[in-house]
């Protein structure tokens, strides 16, 4: 007989989607769609050339190595320069601060089944990350939505969600996706003291913090909470796990990011990585750290920045002239994604439907939400599609909105 | 203040542990150490320059795809290759039936995802891969044991174990890790009937399939239980989850294996590597179909095949002759790992201690049972070392045996 293997599937399976950008993603695999909805690095800022050599040199050099199993918590070279790299923010971290992971979606993962009991509250920006909630619902997490506006989150409206007694506070302070904001200085240090005030860990996600196109650095998270608590012999033991990845300065298809967090907690991730993956590709971590070592994502960077600050730009500038007035959006100042509002009332998931027939896609902002909401807002991305592209599917999206406002006037 | 980060953890931490095999091999690092205690495919055989022709094609001719994204299914001509791959061995299988995992541990982790309410049974043999055990605990496991001899799992004993209602039943019928031991073809059609008699599903771990160094290839279970239902439409839809690897075959340090199961099981697999990881490195998946798509890996595994066998008759006609009789070992007719087996009483751990001040290291046994006893078992692995290395160790080993049994016999 035939295995009936839907009712052997675990509970925690019951309520799990594919994601909802995956499934987006396959509709927009048309050629002629205009697609804003993936959030994929370009493939010309790639440095092909500069990786095919570090291969090379990996190979010749140290192949036996490289193909080999290798130490859970990641490439010891690696995991140095990524300590020195962060020391140079003016925060202490030793090598044994840092883990290496198979993308900050593992490290999402790891967190999740480290921390997260069933049941457990976490504090989320609204609108947050929707890979950070795919990863933690496998776990059984509830979510409290703390709002946010063009400074990212409202940290005064912490305090109240802190007192619910969550596990951890979620943020993502620079460019977030999907909403395209920064959190402000004041409200970084606000939000390092208010966490202490309370006990409450901080998860800093910072994917994009080398993306910035315009305005100054703003330190990270974990950076002011080292210094909130001054020093400390070298290396880090405060408050906040942060995350950053290689596949935004690199290459995503490579799956390798980073968590830097205090020695207990790594020991620990170490345990629950060895179970999950036993370790990142060797390989891959080693050709990552001969294409950094000489400081050449430095100056890769700049090209990156130059790329996604012009196609940034084209989008906005097209956005200010063509789309209705009715509609807002944010302004990023880096990364690769911004943010649309519609008037209330408007469902962006069905725009998408009018807006893939005039071959153009985005996300609906709806899966972002943790706790519902958000039907009128939508993610653009701008960091994938040449400008020309750009401007036709501006266009094409502002035609769509101005049909659906009108539809909705009526 | 500081962060109490011990409290923080959840529950399912708490007994989690680091890998054994991992915590020795640290203690086994010391260069003068001969270590039988780790797991690893020789360097030696690993096909560096073909590798590096293949990295050198894939950059050159999809370097902008192998650089990005991919989806969480797999590389599809990979998968594609699977399929046909498989499909030799009398099977129907389609690209559907396969997703690809970042190496098999990953595969057992997303096998407890998907099955393993928490203390739901799983049916495995005595002993089995701790690094199953290490993936499942984390999902709250219970389990059955049911022993083995020199054919592999005692399958008459089966029928008590499936009447208690298990999640699967857990299998490595090909030179088992730890013991060495292959299920024999009458027990494999027996497994397949009892579990299809109950209804329980069976998971089929087959990393080393393809390193059998005498006698003749014996069908996998998923290809038994394929007959056993017949003709199908060219799919696989029965009742076995079967795992595979690269990292034998071509080299560990990728983290690149696959999961053959039907289209159900594999489509809600598809969901949960979505949250656990995204997707698997592009590139190292294109660079393994590279390597393999000609065919390369069928004559590449002839080498292996005779570097390993050598180094498993060197190291069974050591142990023939310097072996204390007390002393009882099983006789691979392939992979990586014999099964020593002491006198009752006797402790490997504490006989670990003596070797390891005579240099000479193993895994003690007592790790790869889910329900305690083995304390007189250990895994010797005879992959890694060279014949000479391995005539060496095996002298010392003996040494400390028979310092052992002379204590003991005290």
């Amino acid at each position: 007989m035939q295995t009936p293997w839907e009712y052997r599937f675990a509970h925690r399976t019951k309520h799990m989607r594919s994601s909802v950008i995956r499934e987006l993603l396959k509709l927009t695999e048309q050629p002629d769609i205009i697609s804003f909805a993936g959030g994929l690095p370009a493939p010309e800022v790639f440095p092909l050339e500069k990786f095919q050599q570090a291969c090379n040199a990996v190979l010749s050099q140290q192949g036996g190595l490289a193909l080999q199993y290798g130490a859970t918590e990641g490439f010891t070279p690696l995991r140095d320069m990524i300590a020195r790299h962060t020391t140079r923010y003016g925060i202490e971290i030793m090598t044994q601060n840092v883990q290496i992971t198979s993308g900050s979606q593992q490290a999402l993962d790891l967190i999740g089944r480290l921390f997260i009991n069933r049941g457990d509250y976490i504090v989320v920006e609204s609108p947050t990350y929707m890979g950070a909630l795919q990863a933690w619902n496998a776990y059984g997490a509830q979510y409290i939505s703390v709002p946010s506006d063009e400074n990212g989150m409202i940290v005064d409206e912490l305090e109240t969600a802190l007192r619910v007694g969550p596990k951890f506070i979620y943020v993502l302070p620079n460019f977030q996706n999907p909403s395209g904001t920064t959190l402000s200085l004041e409200r970084r240090k606000k939000l390092v003291e208010i966490a202490d005030k309370y006990g409450v860990p901080i998860v800093e996600d910072d994917p994009y913090g080398q993306l910035r196109y315009e305005g100054e650095h703003i330190p990270a998270v974990v950076t002011l909470d080292s210094e909130f608590r001054g020093p400390n012999g070298g290396h880090y033991s405060g408050n906040v796990i942060y995350l950053s990845t290689f596949s935004k300065l690199l290459a995503p298809g490579l799956r390798l990011a980073w968590v830097i967090a205090p020695p207990e907690v790594i020991r620990k991730m170490v345990m629950t990585k060895q179970g999950a993956d036993l370790h990142t590709a060797t390989f891959n971590q080693m050709v990552a750290y001969e294409v950094a070592k000489g400081g050449f994502l430095d100056e890769h960077v700049k090209l990156i920045r130059a790329t996604y600050k012009e196609r940034r730009d084209v989008m906005l500038e097209m956005m200010d002239e063509l789309f209705p007035p009715e509609v807002r959006y944010t302004r990023p100042q880096g990364g690769m994604f911004l943010w649309g509002i519609m008037p209330a009332g408007m469902d962006a998931a069905e725009v998408f439907k009018v807006a893939v027939q005039k071959k153009v896609a985005f996300v609906p902002g709806a899966a972002f939400h943790a706790n519902g909401g958000g039907d009128n807002t939508m993610r653009l991305n701008f960091s994938f599609s040449s400008p020309e592209t750009i401007r036709e599917g501006v266009t094409r999206l502002s035609l769509t909105l101005k049909e659906m406002l009108a539809q909705n006037g009526k």
